[in-house]
């Protein structure tokens, strides 16, 4: 989950200043958000997506301010 | 960035309990950690990749208690 394009996320910023004042001058956008790692009990892909989506938009993030993506190893 | 396996993660456990309790049984274990998503002036996928790895070593991770992965896209 990130927040989503239009809304201001300053902690992203924070981060990308102190790339920049590390040395790290090729640094442009950053924009931090949540990663949630979790096992699944379920074989069937597509199910599993489903069921994550749900979760997502259930609870785990706020869709409002945030967008998410779904990945599964 | 996740934590660590050994590392206790009371925020991922909490989320995996509100899965379970909102009829998602099917989830296990939960890990919660960050990600950063940043552009990058830079058309070397390797340089890319050692630039990302030592901001994540210098800044980005807390290596004592957490692992991180770099994703190129």
């Amino acid at each position: 989950m990130t927040l989503k394009n239009g809304v201001l996320d300053p902690q992203g910023k924070a981060i990308g200043h102190a790339l920049n004042g590390l040395g790290f001058g090729s640094v442009g956008e950053v924009r931090q958000g949540k990663v949630i790692d979790l096992d699944l009990n379920e074989t069937d892909a597509t199910k599993a997506k489903a069921s994550l989506k749900d979760m997502c938009e259930k609870l785990l993030a706020n869709t409002v301010i945030e967008k998410y993506e779904i990945e599964i190893r």
